[in-house]
């Protein structure tokens, strides 16, 4: 249990920023910041300009991949928190844009219940593949202006 | 009648092209192509490399950005062809990933049934304001990787 908790602040904002960019170059045209990384929340962050549409606010696209990356990057903190050799995958979603965002993008994603990353966790362990439904709100200051839901789905590495 | 054709013809990929890159700065990034933009089909390309993740197949992100552009590509030059002074944004929509992207990437977009398009001038008329579901497909060669579904709102300019 230490061990785990002392694994949960090793694999903080750095280490996911490290790990998004290099395992997703995209990320770096959104110009992506990870803000939190904790038990309780992961939170990444993106400035409006690179990600404006031809209204001045931000283009679906980019509010859509900011949300998908969050929960990837939960998922991938996850499975390396508990060191599972494994990686996770989109495999379907919904965004529904709320209001026009025309600021700085923030994408947060609440952590999941713990009965809902157990079965995640056990059916990885059984199967070699886990599934978890992770939903995700991205506000301009204090106005949600999307609501992402996705399905990830975690798969063993076959080495 | 005879007018509206010779807008369609002029309405081609190209000026699809300039559109995209000028309202939408991140589709550079992509390194999207427009391929079509006919009475029939809108098809928008972008090769793997600027869009891969760290398994080497598409990322999520870069695959909903070019389906959520191919509509936004539709409606645009639906808009441009009838000289509508409206703006299109995408309202809400879901993907569903069906096989790993490992090549370069085809959105689809075949043209709408006519009562569907109707209803739609006519709400932009009536009401200053129309939605319109648009479904697109993406393929790497003959297999589809992922199917789109968008809610597509236009609104007129208040000018």
């Amino acid at each position: 249990m230490l061990e785990v908790q002392d694994r949960e602040s090793a694999f903080g904002p750095a280490w996911l920023k490290v790990a998004l960019e290099r395992e997703i170059p995209l990320t770096r045209h959104l110009a992506l910041e990870v803000e939190k990384a904790d038990d309780a929340q992961v939170q990444l962050c993106a400035p409006l300009a690179p990600n404006r549409n031809h209204r001045g606010t931000a283009f679906g696209g980019s509010l859509f991949s900011l949300a998908v990356l969050t929960g990837w990057a939960w998922t991938t903190r996850y499975l390396a928190i508990h060191d599972i050799p494994a990686d996770a995958l989109i495999q379907e979603s919904s965004i529904r844009y709320l209001a026009p965002a025309r600021g700085a993008l923030e994408a947060t994603l609440e952590a999941p219940a713990a009965a809902a990353v157990r079965k995640f966790h056990r059916m990885l362990e059984r199967a070699g593949r886990g599934r978890i439904h992770l939903p995700v709100e991205v506000h301009v200051a204090r106005t949600i202006v999307a609501r992402f839901e996705g399905l990830f789905v975690a798969t063993l590495r076959q080495e």
